[in-house]
């Protein structure tokens, strides 16, 4: 479904539409309109719908969107309507929140392995998971046939990770180290660091 | 310094161009390059250099840039030359995790205050923060004159803490709750959500 002319910064507010929706489909909703998902988003309408026209006609003039269809239509946009399994590295404060965080199975990941390379945490819990040894990331990988990666290690240690789970098949790297890592080009990233969203706020506020 | 005029995409890059130059600033690094610059971001050359271009002349071709200098151009056009005191707003694991995180002080923030509902963690630590009673949002932020607040509450109380602490002067929102939350224009909102990252990401996985 990927289109190639489609500005990343509109793929980037898909993700928000389909939560917006998925909330409303849990809430019973069936039609909702551009005007209430740009109330809701802080999005203008007229930008809503340009997004989603980019994709194929999803509702009516007057009618609005059928809640549950055009949270359909999302899923199989962003490639979600499938579970995507996920290894999670590093079980610091952070990991230890990512681990147990409920709201990955209901919107497509399944974390399925947790590492850590610290032999005091190798073999101990941490939310429902055994923390496994970090030397097998390279070997279970492959096994697991895992595509997409969540990195918690500290700045230093990520892009020794990165090189090494990218060259086992990895294509997709969530860091949350603060730092940037290089990959090659097919590989995707995205970065989570407070701070970077905290100044892009900032910018705004002299 | 902002200017209106320059693309919200470009603005959402200059934090990484300024992480990784600080990066290299505590390396001692003295000069670097677009394409150095891009080799650790995964970003064209040509883009950084179109990118700064926005904001002035911060290189000369063939010497590159100065690390310090134009760290500290960043840091003035991202208004963190200057501290921001915030307040964090839930204690569950992953406020713990934000309210032990290192990296706000050296880049622009500061964590003043820690605030939960829940009478049996009021009056507690975290980190090295004394939990405060989320009933004394409001008066707090108008007395300490906050701005940001960090909102890790659960997605049910997301849109009535920040109705609260956006009527006490608050205007930027880092928002970690699983939801989208409704805010006047003026007030800023940037969404840490890991699925919201995960899926930009698997639009291209197909």
């Amino acid at each position: 479904m990927a289109n190639k002319s489609v500005p990343d910064i509109v793929v980037g507010r898909l993700p928000l539409y389909l939560r917006v929706l998925e909330q409303m489909a849990s809430a019973n909703r069936e039609v909702t309109s551009s005007q209430e998902l740009g109330d809701r988003l802080g999005i203008s309408p007229a930008q809503i719908r340009k997004d989603l026209s980019q994709f194929g006609e999803f509702g009516k003039q007057g009618t609005g969107y059928n809640v549950s269809f055009l949270a359909e239509q999302l899923q199989s946009i962003l490639n979600v309507h499938r579970i995507w399994d996920m290894f999670l590295v590093g079980v610091g404060d952070l990991g230890r929140a990512i681990a147990d965080y409920g709201e990955f199975v209901d919107r497509g990941f399944r974390i399925t392995g947790v590492y850590d390379s610290d032999p005091k945490k190798i073999g101990k819990s941490v939310g429902r998971f055994t923390i496994r040894d970090a030397a097998k990331l390279e070997s279970d990988i492959r096994k697991e046939g895992i595509q997409v990666i969540m990195l918690a290690v500290p700045a230093a240690a990520a892009q020794d990770v990165a090189d090494r789970v990218v060259k086992s098949g990895v294509i997709a790297v969530l860091c949350y180290a603060p730092t940037s890592i290089s990959v090659p080009s097919k590989v995707h990233v995205q970065y989570i660091d407070p701070v970077l969203h905290l100044q892009h706020m900032t910018y705004y506020m002299a």
